[in-house]
């Protein structure tokens, strides 16, 4: 089956609206010109709101990584002695980050699949009062575990002058989160999850906590040197040549939430994810994560009765339909669905549906119609209740 | 006027041919899977004719910047001694990001407009001799020099282990460069220039010899470790997901170079200069840079009966012709235009002509009509010759 056919649901890169397709083809313009800068003014305050903010968001050019390394070079010195809540892939790479930095390192390591207790965070602080930054997840890509990011924040800020900084990649989108509220200092995202954008631009919003550190740090940065992003937004610029294509198109992206309303946004995740999850509940399958850690973006499955490699490549094969698998020791055992960005519940009746009938390939004890029938109420239960 | 109407000339981003516009737009592809990696083995080895070498090609996310600054954190170590030639903004930024990574930096300060001249380098090294590396620029953007990387190379081979780091963002694609047989250890560019892409990619290609120092160097470095992207490769993968539509763009990109022959390619570069050129004499406007020196790419044009800034903003408001201006010092003193990538002799013929118009209205002494003649007895000479 060729790509034309291909239903994307792997928890990122994610599917292009037909339309941010469209304006990403416009003609190239200089990115010194007026046109840039005012591409520049127009976009960045309509990402605030996003972001739960009223800091500017910084536009790098890069992969989701390149913001959690500008995150960690940015506001630490070696030798500095760090929080890293480590439970998955994602957590797991933010601490690596900051091992490479010559960081002093303190992880709360979790099993893959749960969610770190604000309790946890808390404990780790009194061990190490000298910390100076709190590395979290807000979803975990990896398992499918949304992090209870701003309980976390809205504790160490009580108890401690410690940063939060948070990888919101595959949540700021899809996820509602109040970034000032809850006193994050710093919040970073890529564009190819929630963001609805193909990969290459990477978001970043920081505190005023977390300016006076990063103006007063003198660790060596230059492609990733927060200080030149800010000053250079001033102007309507970025300090190196954005990624055009993908700013013509986040224009679009903001134009399609702003239609729709970021709280409906929102809730179609929720609803989306409350969907995915009765249907598996329905058809016997274990999820990974319990409902309230669980993400609305991506959601884990780990099949008691067959190989989850098995069930993707079925699935591939036969419907274009491609999820993602487990990763490090979880491959194998679980399977990952993502439904964000340019995602509707359509979506999800129609993935479900296909994953009845790959469920009864690999012989798997269900009743048919199950996962879509709970699927149905769901949606159906929402729409009564919320409209 | 609307930006449709627009006539891109400045040295970068540059216009996007049709059929890239068309092919980015491509469904998007999960990273890890099958599809994304036939494309990266399909691209890849189809990339190293175009930068003279037989070592893979490096896809990083990223602006040229970003592969400017890997090749300085992969090959030094804080406190090495190094030699940069400076010759305009973009030699600046390279020595720039050598002293902001703690390198003790020996510049070649030149006047702008100026090219290297091999002994200066040579001199640097017999006054220099602990050096580690020598960062040169190919194509200084910011002026329209084309550098003597290539035999700067070889002297350097010659005489000193130090390795040579050539920024080639505004010139490779767009003129001949032989990375294997002249001894260049470090060859990067960006997508937004004579590789006829939006901005958001960056190449890099490693020599033997610079692998050595690279595997063996510790500095702290993660989104921009060179070592990370050449063991993913082998997969055909990246180590942080990719800019994928530019990817998608990339395909089709070869295709052309390949369907036009990558020598035509070049000597379309080198005609499009000639034409420039010429035009510029016969309408008694100024070059900054002389003959031998000057960029195939980037055209900078010192006027003496009028203010370039002027020039700009009158060929912009009547004809939507994009030219840029010159940077620091420079500014208002020249104007510099582009003819790279998606760029013919037609297009020459073009903007040569509306430059005649601008310089009637700035009431500068010319023959009307000289510069187009001049640029058409270029083109004709050429085809005469040629074929």
């Amino acid at each position: 089956m060729n790509r034309e056919w291909d239903l994307l649901h792997t928890p990122g890169p994610t599917p292009i609206p037909p339309s941010v397709d469209r304006a990403m083809i416009q003609p190239m313009i200089g990115h010194r010109g007026q046109k840039c800068k005012d591409l520049i003014n127009r976009i960045t305050p309509r990402v605030k709101s996003i972001f739960g903010t009223s800091q500017d968001v910084l536009l790098l050019t890069g992969s989701g990584t390149s913001a959690l390394e500008a995150a960690v070079v940015n506001t630490t010195k070696p030798g500095d002695e760090v929080i890293a809540v480590v439970a998955g892939s994602f957590g797991a790479r933010f601490a690596q980050i900051c091992e490479s930095y010559e960081l002093n390192v303190h992880r709360i390591e979790l099993e893959w699949g749960n969610a770190v207790q604000v309790s946890q965070v808390e404990e780790a602080l009194k061990a190490h009062p000298e910390t100076k930054a709190v590395f979290l997840t807000h979803c975990e890509t990896s398992t499918g575990v949304m992090h209870p990011v701003e309980e976390v924040a809205k504790s160490v800020n009580e108890i401690s002058d410690a940063l939060v900084l948070v990888d919101g990649v595959s949540s700021i989108g899809g996820a509602r989160i109040e970034m000032d509220q809850s006193g994050i200092d710093l919040l970073v995202t890529g564009s190819q999850k929630a963001m609805m954008l193909p990969p290459g631009l990477a978001f970043a919003a920081v505190s005023d906590r977390a300016w006076e550190v990063i103006d007063d740090n003198d660790r060596p940065r230059f492609y990733l040197d927060l200080r030149t992003y800010k000053k250079k937004l001033g102007d309507g610029q970025t300090p190196f040549t954005p990624a055009l294509s993908l700013l013509f198109g986040l224009e679009e992206v903001l134009n399609l939430i702003e239609e729709e309303g970021l709280d409906d946004v929102f809730e179609r995740h929720q609803l989306m994810k409350n969907m995915t999850r009765e249907a598996c509940k329905a058809l016997n399958l274990p999820l990974l994560v319990d409902d309230e850690s669980a993400s609305t973006t991506v959601t884990s499955i780990k099949p008691a009765t067959f190989n989850a490699e098995q069930f993707r490549k079925l699935a591939n094969e036969e419907f274009g339909l491609m999820v993602a698998g487990g990763q490090n020791h979880m491959k194998g055992e679980i399977f990952r669905i993502g439904h964000m960005g340019y995602c509707r519940p359509a979506n999800v009746l129609q993935y479900v549906s296909i994953l009845e009938i790959i469920l009864k390939r690999l012989n798997h004890d269900f009743k048919p119609g199950a996962g879509v029938v709970a699927a149905q109420e769901v949606y159906l239960n929402h729409t009564r209740e919320g409209k």
